[in-house]
């Protein structure tokens, strides 16, 4: 199945010059998407997960799935003060200016298996402070998962080293 | 199962005099959330459901297993500015203001059978705005489909007498 005629291009999203990539026809598309956690299941192989973390929003979905498919919990990371509970937090930098995330500080336990799953590696700074995160709880990265990398954006280098999978490479 | 066990109070959030139902003990519990998928599935029973609404962005969990497990699309409805494509808006009233939710207009074909899915049903005012960019669009609501009910808030009222169901009501 080619899955890229599921991910439309939008150009000048959200801001002029960004051509955003849309998931949201593979979302709406059941045959499409159960091959897409198919073949995201394969990058893992039989690596023991006991949490998923997806990153707020669209981690959220194939993190969802993974996380039902490899019969670990799962963690949402969110934006600042959307998360109710006592709270670890990390900034990361934009192109201008910074932004941060949030993970409940009781998700992850001591020495948990963690994937982390986003739709999207660009510059890795989200990806790059979950990681600070996780390993600020005490939980060891097993995966960081995208559906889609950009590679030209170096993204990787950002993930302090840990193993990286990605589906679809632009 | 106890599901309430998995789900904790948090008292004043996000303002003073609320108290917020915390679903993400029960996300992190790979049994509780299978279990909750499948109770959530009864409440829908032998009824054909074509696309999973899910609403930004707790509805997004249980929407997406639901959507999985029923063998059908998945569309997020989401907050202003945030889907990429044209769309659709529909705003509704708050306590204080208004605020509005968006789908994308190509989602639903005319005549879809529609499970719309969301964590919590409080004052009804997004679900029932919800309901009105599905009508807009031409499908067909099936279920308004809720994890939890806050009972005495009435929100099944601002739901135009569309079938409507929830796990846990409080």
């Amino acid at each position: 199945m080619n899955l890229e005629q599921y991910i439309r291009d939008i150009p000048d999203f959200p801001k002029p010059g960004v051509v955003f990539k849309d998931i949201t026809p593979l979302l709406n598309d059941c045959d499409a998407y159960n091959y897409t956690v198919g073949q995201l299941l394969k990058l893992i192989g039989e690596q023991k997960i006991d949490k998923v973390i997806g990153v707020e929003s669209r981690g959220f979905f194939f993190g969802m799935l993974l996380a039902q498919k490899l019969k670990a919990g799962f963690i949402p990371v969110r934006k600042p003060n959307k998360l109710p509970h006592k709270t670890l937090a990390q900034s990361y930098d934009l192109e201008y200016g910074s932004d941060a995330v949030e993970i409940h500080a009781d998700a992850i336990h001591k020495g948990d298996k963690i994937l982390i799953h986003d739709d999207v590696l660009a510059t890795g700074g989200t990806a790059g402070a979950v990681c600070q995160l996780v390993k600020e709880l005490g939980g060891e990265i097993v995966q960081c998962n995208f559906l889609m990398e950009l590679t030209l954006l170096n993204g990787r280098e950002k993930l302090d080293g840990h193993p990286v999978a990605s589906l679809l490479k632009y």
